[in-house]
């Protein structure tokens, strides 16, 4: 990544992309023409991106024109209209939205996992869901012990539903715990409580969450049947995601087969010391994926459950973007 | 319950002994001698119980006499030295700490599952831990389908620490978000966290809570060899705990059947209805078990997935010691 890219970020004033913007900053990427798009209410703002003032601009029909990469991080919507235009236009269209996951002609990439399936020509690359990420980088170490099924149960935080959702969540808080409160961001009312719904219910009872972390996580990791049961909650976290995972395998392997197989996992940090375990407060800045509580489950030999930890804006969605990016221009 | 009861409550200035006292005045609980007992430091301090001032007492070498009902929730360490005594004086020990539950000569009671092994005679009974009453209520209804699998993480709010800890996580939640704040009542910070420790760890890496929910279900249920896995995490609820929950059968059954098993189950409130699941919100002060989220797992047939929330305080702790105290009393 040596030569300058020319790139676009679409969503520019949203958590997710406003990370994205921080991490080209942060992690030095050499860049030249930045192009930021938001709704048409942000136009006319402005945001310093490596010391330069750029301008908050509006979509419109030949915006993607002469760049190589365009992050998109604005909801379905937005990426099923434009992310199509960015590819046409030459650029990398990395997707943070559901749009194109389930796509079975799109790749669903987390680089420690399958960078194989990374397209060699400009495309829509999809990011997967923050709480399917952080699962997938754990469950790709032991794949070779062969995976048989994988429950998770998530704590999510407030960040996962946007700046709006964090502020309801302060605001909520702050008006203690006596009152009736009222929430637009949310279901029900998160300051104090845990709510069993992150996104709509289906027919069958899941909620969308659930549905993607299920089917995201057979894509990426290239085992269509496997047994994966996701029930998704979200929690009065402030940021980074957490999931307790029983993974059933195929055959039983020892204490140090498992830790081996995560200490060589790329992206993955163990913090496994008795009391030492991740949390969300540590995890929250952090770039890697972080694993604790590792222990055999006391009722079956081949189950071994785990604590997974993660910053849903960093890992969960602008960094892993961001690698992918990565990946395609170290080419 | 007509003739006045005399009773004792040990631990009556901790959350679970006040919930126990103002049960009994909101249940008009016919009593007559009311000992009140806590640690040295409360001693001179009173308390109003139906209509008269108590005061507080230390306990003492043959504080039970005479009385029939002795409450305590005060710690393993006194009920250990207390209960036997409060037995041998003529009274049923109603014990909310862990310190008789899994001695296989005393019977450990959710009334709604296992009233039958109430003991005739005063003696010690133990009442279960919090998050397994509200996880056994449910479960009990399922029995007749044949329990094959039990999975369990929970959501546990801060009032099951004790008043101290609520009191800090108060406090944290107020100092805000970008300080280091110090915790004394829980292992890390709990203000905008999840801590997947409630407990101390075991060899196998198991905290102390996970074991009391797997060895206290398979009790109560009477099924030893059931396979219970239980992960808990203490989060930022301010009081009910919640339980994310897959129950595997062993035969097919029709939601038609769950659901009416469920609805016959006494103790527990179905809110089923899509986006109206039960949360610790508006379960706190309430009597019920909570069930919500009932729904067959996507990715088994024979696997059932709900949402359990009950007050830990009430349902989980000094409710369940009065139930089993009516049953007591009105034979």
């Amino acid at each position: 990544m040596n030569q300058p890219i020319d790139l676009a970020v679409v969503g520019a004033t949203g958590l997710v992309g406003e990370t994205f913007l921080d991490l080209i900053e942060k992690k030095k990427i050499p860049v030249g023409k930045v192009r930021l798009f938001a709704s048409e209410k942000s136009e006319g703002l402005k945001r310093t991106v490596c010391g330069v003032d750029r301008p908050i601009e509006s979509l419109k029909a030949g915006c993607f024109d002469g760049l190589q990469l365009a992050f998109f991080s604005s909801g379905d919507d937005i990426s099923k209209e434009w992310a199509p235009q960015a590819a046409k236009a030459g650029a990398y269209a990395i997707d943070n939205s559901a749009a194109f996951r389930m796509d079975p002609k799109i790749s669903l990439v987390v680089p420690e996992v399958n960078a194989n399936t990374i397209p060699k020509t400009p495309s829509i690359i999809a990011n997967p869901n923050c709480s399917t990420i952080q699962l997938v980088v754990a469950l790709s170490a032991l794949k070779k012990f062969g995976l048989k099924a994988v429950r998770v149960a998530s704590y999510q935080a407030a960040s996962g539903a946007g700046k709006l959702a964090q502020q309801e969540l302060l605001s909520q808080t702050k008006q203690g715990l006596t009152q009736d409160l009222t929430s637009t961001q949310f279901p029900v009312s998160l300051a104090f409580n845990c709510v069993p719904q992150i996104g709509s219910f289906n027919a069958d009872g899941l909620c969308s969450e659930e549905v993607k972390i299920q089917k995201e996580t057979k894509k990426i990791l290239n085992l269509p049947s496997l047994y994966v049961s996701a029930f998704t909650v979200r929690v009065p976290a402030w940021n980074a995601h957490s999931e307790a995972v029983w993974i059933e395998l195929e055959k039983e392997v020892s204490r140090e087969q498992i830790l081996a197989a995560l200490h060589d996992q790329p992206g993955l940090q163990i913090n496994n010391e008795i009391e030492r375990y991740p949390h969300a407060r540590m995890a929250d800045g952090q770039d890697p994926v972080f694993v604790g509580r590792i222990h055999r489950d006391s009722e079956d030999t081949k189950t071994w459950r785990m604590w997974i930890v993660a910053d849903n804006l960093l890992k969960g969605a602008a960094l892993n973007g961001l690698q992918i990016a990565e990946r395609i221009f170290a080419r």
